[in-house]
């Protein structure tokens, strides 16, 4: 083949006129170096990046305000390549494994539980505009993000909703967004492909200034009150998954971009 | 420089005498791709098993037997290269970082509660030889193994621990381990660098057939009916973390081997 040939005459004139230094480099690749085409992370920001991750995953890390700034192309690197995605279509088979091995008393009451923001929505391109998780939260900006009402769905949680529905599970959806936001929320919701929920639970005035972790326990345990059995409960915050009536099985999605005490 | 020339020399002679398909191999590195000297794990296996270990490290994957096949050289990779110590390292600066924090009563009632195996020891010297985790786990061999009493110290794990005695914390060692493996247990303890501890509590006769959580729970609790106030807890299996009567703060070590529900 002629162009193979010339690719080759090619690679043999760069390595002739490259320093030594440099053709050294291009053949010692660094072990457990994750190589992207458009950035070159260094090695160690990326062990040390990756490494803080795994802390914040597992809840390790405990309270944090911002990603650490070497973090910053890690993360970018992260949510916008195929390792996001895959994590969270991970999450959602054994999500929908488990939903499948449920028997369901057929009255009902057996529901599943979903957040919404980075669960069944990605707010991927509003942190894409404000450094993904590196600069302090700005509320004002993040409403106007939520009232434009395009958020779009993060495709393997859209999957699993639908699946758990055709199973036959009652969905609950309880956020931490404001009762304000509701008109918007819904708006977004559809437009991105979830429909048919049962409810869906926002912070009113008496939940104001109440942690996370206190405000969805408490509605849980209503649902409960009411006679659902919990099964399952989908969050990317450790928040949305402890604290009291918690459901039989706790499925943690990925987030490296903020935390919600 | 003579031997620079030479390497450029034999590079020119390499190029032209492979074929231009793998010349293309050589400069063309696919994104987000571990690349390994010694082993050239595929792109997508590595996604799908680092995704795999995101589900399993944050009990997403509940319960499970064994590694999946195609994930033995990830785990390997994971292990033996550096991502296992940085993570481990990652977990202990943010375990001893809330340590420092806690101000500390002066009634010696102050404890942290550590698991042993892959927690403070590492047994990566038996798993190394037995599949990394991906064959069945036998339980008479493993038991030979931990009365050799060789399993070395993780290190951060070591560092966190007598930084935790430093600063007052009592120590109580909490393990899955039976009353008959105490002799070899605490040989091994000594001789990887571990001392002082409160207590070393092993699974005895009643706690046969008992699941990990529930034991574990159990016998924190009694710890906490002596009047010890648990401020921190350290394991690699979620079953040392969850349960009733948990430690303020739970902190959860890396370990993509083995489940223990």
């Amino acid at each position: 083949m002629a162009s193979s040939s010339s690719v080759r005459l090619l690679l043999l004139i760069v390595l002739v006129t490259i320093p030594a230094s440099l053709s050294h480099t291009i053949l010692q690749i660094p072990p457990n170096r994750h190589a992207s085409e458009d950035r070159k992370l260094r090695a160690d920001d990326n062990l040390f990046c990756d490494s803080w991750r795994f802390s914040v995953e597992t809840n390790d890390a405990g309270t944090w305000d911002s990603i650490p700034s070497r973090c910053v192309g890690f993360v970018q690197d992260y949510m916008t390549g195929s390792r996001y995605a895959s994590d969270s279509a991970a999450v959602a088979n054994f999500s929908l494994a488990f939903g499948q091995a449920v028997k369901l008393g057929g009255d009902g009451k057996d529901a599943w539980v979903f957040d919404i923001d980075e669960t069944l929505l990605s707010n991927l391109p509003y942190y894409e505009a404000h450094g993904f998780g590196s600069v302090t939260f700005d509320e004002e900006a993040f409403d106007e993000w939520v009232d434009l009402a395009e958020a779009p769905a993060i495709p393997a949680s859209l999957n699993l909703y639908k699946g758990l529905q055709r199973l036959g599970f009652k969905i609950f959806l309880l956020t931490g967004r404001s009762e304000f936001q509701r008109n918007a929320t819904v708006k977004n919701l559809l437009y991105s492909g979830y429909s048919d929920w049962e409810r869906l639970l926002l912070r009113g005035p008496s939940d104001k200034g109440t942690l996370a972790t206190e405000y969805k326990s408490k509605k849980r345990a209503e649902l409960i009150t009411e006679g659902y059995r919990l099964h399952g409960s989908s969050g990317d915050q450790w928040s949305d998954l402890s604290g009291f009536a918690v459901a039989r099985r706790s499925f943690k999605l990925p987030n490296p971009m903020y935390y919600i005490a």
